[in-house]
């Protein structure tokens, strides 16, 4: 995060190579461009600005209704960052939870995501998340997604076990078998490489087309590639019924994300794809949509340090070592929070441990923890050298600087927890742990460090994922929004399995609502 | 702040409200009026769009350099809410603090409003006011406004003593003198019932003129004004030079403020004038200004809740009560933070205190304390009965309906820890306090209740006080802004009396800029 002088000087140093690199871009008095006097490439029913799970799901529903789709994507592959996700799904209130016996209810769910969220959520989404949800799990399913059978993961800040997980162990389990049914599809158009850049507008004030750049080439080593990059080629493209924004969320945009929180600096890793900009939300702005709660960034607390980006090794911390083991302090070699809380308050805690001096968190599991999680996330941290492993927890200790006797008294200290299903220190909820075995070798250990995951803010929508103007405070016409581009569901910091649902759901409702 | 079933409630109510009342304004491709074709009715060099503080300062700077002015402001009077506010004005490191022998500095200053602005404060503003704000100091003074002489208020969340105290006792110390000094000057206009509609802009993407609407009515029984509201005769004003932004917050703007964070609800209060709507900095955003912070709103900490709006009694409660005195929860008798903290730590606490059942914490002071203030400060809120003078500390409690016993230990706790000159409860500074002489009456108490008081975000701007474009990440040619409509300098909360200096000071630079 820096300290406040890194801060300043970073954000002028941003500014500076933005200011040396741009040339002056015309500013207009065109929010878009007209639809009088303009021409089509062509016309569908429905143009969708991005292929990740929202864009997707939309793409389908209209498409399935019969409509023609035309789904534009900005990056050489499609899905954006749901296809690099984690991938699992919250849904509040299912048969899984029913067969088990956990006890949920919508009043919870809300509760739950109220809490992280710092009680700014917008709870008409909520309502329709709960409302809609065993509806998207069975969407994706038909479409080829498949779930672990009969089981409800129990991620962090929420109540009780209510997320499915999905087998592949990252959200390209949706992505790949919904991109596969959208090719079959012949009313469905995908272009890779082509950038939204505006709206077109009739006089009615609908929204009736998009412009946009065929062969555009995203360029990485740009301080920002929506101002700077001018590769490809124009084209314009008329959408009778709507066109629907799914473009994501912001955390690499370097300007735009340190503006919102000068905190965070050029160099501040995140988990996200590359293409993750702020350019068509901003782009909507210009036509009057509503912005909301956009400065709150979120952090993902189950990172690590040594790899760069999402990395292979999150899975792994996340569900081995957070929901069922535990994370210490190597300067305490004591638990410095609850393991199981949202990701604001994990990621807040995780980051005054580390301080200055890099001083990461070790997350803790042990073999038993291994055997009960999916597979897939140990195996990629085995190869990837993230993850050590050891024969005693003492070994463990020498090796990653862990406050040897403190910690020791501190794992029996936690089992002891575990056995009255007490936390004393830090009240996390223990129904479904077991603590560690320390009779049981081996054990394995992970350096931890939060890195910018989601962006909570956006574009303000109602129930039917239509984009609200702040001019008229009614949907702006022909403009439907779902997934990170708008805001509201998740308030100021959302929990995990949450978002997936946000945007599959909210990409089906717009679609349903486009092609009723 | 209403539970989570009420917000829900009233979000939906405002909708299907503002959706009953309004007749659907066009939306269109347009986000400002072309230049071309466009007939001006009069052209200025600059037009200031607002007349508190930013726009006040703005156009003396401006008209002192020779050039031709004309303010716009929609009420009926001028001033905005800086004519209502407490009107002290927070000038780190002043020739006062040195005569008084007190030790302040520009990284004190900073790392006070990093505290409560949650450290996303842009540092690169504050500086501007710690290097500017003694000029500002002797600008306003040289408009006609006069400060206590060789006094140095102790603002909560401030460090050390830094804030002129404003003569008038309020912001119209500042707004009166410098309305009558700009109504001597023959190059400047100030048009009251005027309302600002859009932009006008030229080829190049330079802002050259506005759109607005004269004998313009505001009615506060509207939805929403902005969206309603359609009196007034549109006329087109040129700006050769530039147009200045000092629209003010949104905390009156029932719509917008709730979208940000929907606890807010339509009849929460607000310290604010009823015209502080969003209106202005939404339109900015579709020329491509950057938003920045917006969902942030800041809670005034010392309102009472038996009087509208700001009333009269905030300056006691404030300065003689949480500056000197203490306040308690009645249903314990016992403080419950450190009444010298920031705003947003002490609404935060305040609002857990009153609940759901009203429990208005109750702010105290001795007589001691009231010949050490303002005179002006006591006199209004004595005329309305809202503070109640008790002959001694057993009645005050009885009135109030505090825990007596609990309450008059809990004075001697307080009276010891000035003493030490240490609050072991809340770690509050005490250097500058006497606590409570329970032998010397009368005392005073006061009901205590936080309202919406400021926006924190708004538009991105330079240390020029130019409006940064998100298209760009350059100044958008002939646009300027400064005060409660721009975002940064706060971050999530701002400490009192440093809106103040933010609205004169970058109001003055973007003059200075403009006329350079």
């Amino acid at each position: 995060m820096g300290s406040m002088e890194t801060s300043r000087r970073n954000l002028l140093k941003a500014g500076t190579a933005a200011a040396a690199a741009v040339a002056a871009a015309p500013l207009t008095a065109q929010a878009a461009v007209s639809a009088e006097n303009t021409k089509f490439d062509a016309t569908y029913d429905v143009v969708v600005v991005g292929s990740g799970f929202a864009g997707m799901a939309c793409a389908y529903k209209a498409a399935k209704a019969g409509l023609s789709v035309l789904m534009i994507e900005k990056m050489g592959v499609f899905g954006g960052n749901s296809a690099i996700c984690g991938g699992n799904m919250a849904c509040p209130v299912n048969p899984v939870q029913k067969a088990q016996g956990i006890k949920d209810s919508r009043e919870l769910f809300i509760k739950d995501c109220l809490k992280d969220g710092l009680g700014i959520n917008h709870t008409e989404l909520l309502n329709v998340l709960v409302d809609r949800c065993n509806d998207t799990v069975k969407f994706v399913q038909d479409c080829g997604a498949e779930f672990v059978p009969n089981k409800m993961l129990f991620e962090g800040g929420h109540s009780v076990p209510r997320s499915y997980e999905i087998k592949a162990g990252s959200g390209s389990g949706y992505i790949v078998p919904m991109y596969e049914t959208l090719s079959k599809l012949k009313n469905v158009k995908m272009q890779s490489r082509t950038k939204f850049d505006d709206f077109v507008m009739n006089k009615d004030g609908r929204v009736v087309g998009v412009v946009c750049r065929e062969g555009y080439r995203f360029n990485r080593n740009l301080a920002s590639d929506d101002v700077e990059n001018k590769t490809g080629k124009r084209k314009v493209y008329g959408a009778r019924r709507a066109v629907m924004l799914a473009a994501g969320g912001f955390s690499r945009d370097i300007w735009f994300r340190q503006v919102q929180d000068p905190r965070v600096v050029p160099s501040t890793d995140s988990t996200n794809q590359p293409g993750a900009t702020a350019g068509v939300l901003l782009k909507a702005l210009e036509i009057g949509a509503t912005p909301l709660q956009i400065s709150w960034l979120q952090f993902l607390p189950y990172c690590n340090p040594h790899e760069d980006g999402f990395g292979v090794t999150v899975n792994f911390t996340n569900h081995a070592c957070m929901d069922l083991g535990m994370v210490v302090n190597k300067k305490t070699g004591k638990r410095f929070m609850d393991e199981h809380a949202g990701r604001k308050i994990k990621s807040d805690a995780e980051l005054e441990v580390i301080g200055t001096d890099k001083n990461y968190p070790i997350a803790i599991c042990d073999d038993a923890i291994v055997h009960a999680i999916n597979p897939s996330f140990v195996k990629a941290p085995l190869a990837a050298k993230t993850v050590f492993v050891a024969q005693t927890l003492p070994e463990l200790a020498d090796h990653f600087g862990i406050k040897k006797d403190a910690f020791l008294e501190e794992v029996k200290r936690f089992n002891g927890f575990v056995k009255d299903g007490e936390d004393k220190d830090f009240h996390r909820i223990l129904k479904f742990n077991n603590g560690l075995n320390i009779s049981k070798p081996p054990f394995y250990g992970v350096e931890v460090a939060p890195k910018i995951h989601h962006t909570m803010g956006g574009l303000l929508i109602n129930t039917k994922a239509q984009v609200i103007s702040s001019k008229t405070h009614q949907p702006i016409p022909g403009l439907y929004a779902g997934g990170e581009i708008t805001g509201g569901v998740h308030g100021a910091s959302r929990l995990g399995t949450v978002a997936v649902l946000d945007a599959l759901t909210f990409g089906m409702v717009a679609g349903e609502n486009i092609a009723k």
